[in-house]
């Protein structure tokens, strides 16, 4: 935790003192090891970012005065189209893309992408939120990004995709693509990662269709949790 | 598994028969659900690739006849210097640096890792070579990595690393560094990548000394199983 992010319901009394318990608390105890007086780098969610000075400690809280001055990270310019990985790689890949700046992440369906994976505890709200908010604390960042669930390919490429990428670069991770992925692009990306074993023919052929093109990221095979921080940090 | 990747214990008889068991036959029958005469792709451990053509299917055991005459992918020009991760973050690491091609990983003490990390079963040779093997045949390559553990930080920077960094580009991610990560760089690297937390003043000096440049990857501090992959990608 490079920073502590703040939330509104953590302010009492004063707008600027903060009770912190639970996790966050937990984490500041026994890996800062703070005493009264020390100052931490805090943000509050969607907002700025400056320190946190520690008033007091009390049994399983603490209390901070926090000045906040400085804005966040620029947002990386990206949105990840993304076909649902398995439960336990799909944590990690929030908590990257998150820590990666990436503020729009859609969950989509995909032939390759096992059914039982949608009724997985991965997905519920607070699973996929505290992912956000590691990876936001992880990257000193603090705005949140939306995670969006498309079960249905079809749909979503055919009626949803075609206004998400309007005006940005829309490409698509192909290892047998002739074309490269490109570099340090200028404007917004849509970036459309495939399921382990790819998008099928059919899917990648309705990508195409929709506007992307397809990239090679070289001969090498990437795992998906490996491909997205080298895709994000070939384009930006 | 893209590829099966095969040793020379594998072969019976002929020079072309191989026989399967155990981890690899398992994920043959489960996941690629072959029957006699299907095709994989395989590849000689330090050699070539090309096909295996399943001739039999036995109990617990599969035999194909293999055909090898592709070169594996050319190896990346990088020499990653690490300082030794959380073992569960490690085996993911050392998978993920096999999968992009690194054939050369020195696991390094330094101030921030805990010094239990070197009591790990997952620095074991068999557990080391495991997550290699799985990295090579996620990426369909065949050429073994060199994993070597150096535990003391300071006889390693200055008695070693200066012939390891010879003739190539060396540096170390640090996010205070004024100085980009360059990207696309043409010659051979050596990448020195801290602990969470960074290395400290005393590591980055000795760094330097010996001839590292500090580059930063933006603003975003990374986990570094997330660095790893991005400062890869952004080099070559």
């Amino acid at each position: 935790m490079n920073l502590i992010l703040l939330f509104k319901e953590d302010f009492v009394g004063s707008s600027k003192r903060v009770r912190i318990s639970g996790r966050r608390y937990e984490h500041i105890i026994s890996i800062h090891r703070v005493s009264a007086g020390d100052e931490l780098c805090v943000g509050l969610a969607d907002g700025k970012i400056g320190t946190g000075k520690v008033t007091s400690l009390g049994d399983g809280f603490l209390e901070m005065d926090v000045i906040l001055t400085k804005d966040p990270p620029t947002p990386l310019a990206a949105t990840l189209v993304l076909a649902l990985p398995r439960p336990i790689v799909l944590r990690r890949i929030i908590l990257t893309a998150a820590s990666m700046g990436v503020k729009k992440i859609f969950l989509i369906g995909s032939a390759r992408v096992e059914k039982s994976y949608w009724q997985s505890p991965a997905l519920k709200d607070p699973t996929i939120r505290e992912q956000l908010i590691l990876g936001l604390e992880q990257a000193k960042d603090t705005v949140m990004p939306q995670v969006m669930l498309r079960k249905l390919f079809k749909p979503f490429v055919e009626d949803e995709l075609p206004s998400i990428i309007k005006s940005t670069l829309a490409i698509t991770a192909h290892p047998e693509s002739p074309e490269a992925c490109p570099r340090a692009v200028a404007g917004p990306v849509t970036l459309a990662v495939g399921p382990e074993g790819g998008f099928v023919p059919y899917e990648t052929d309705k990508l195409r269709e929709a506007g992307f093109s397809l990239v090679n990221m070289g001969e090498r095979i990437l795992r998906v949790e490996t491909a997205i921080p080298a895709l994000l940090s070939r384009l930006f």
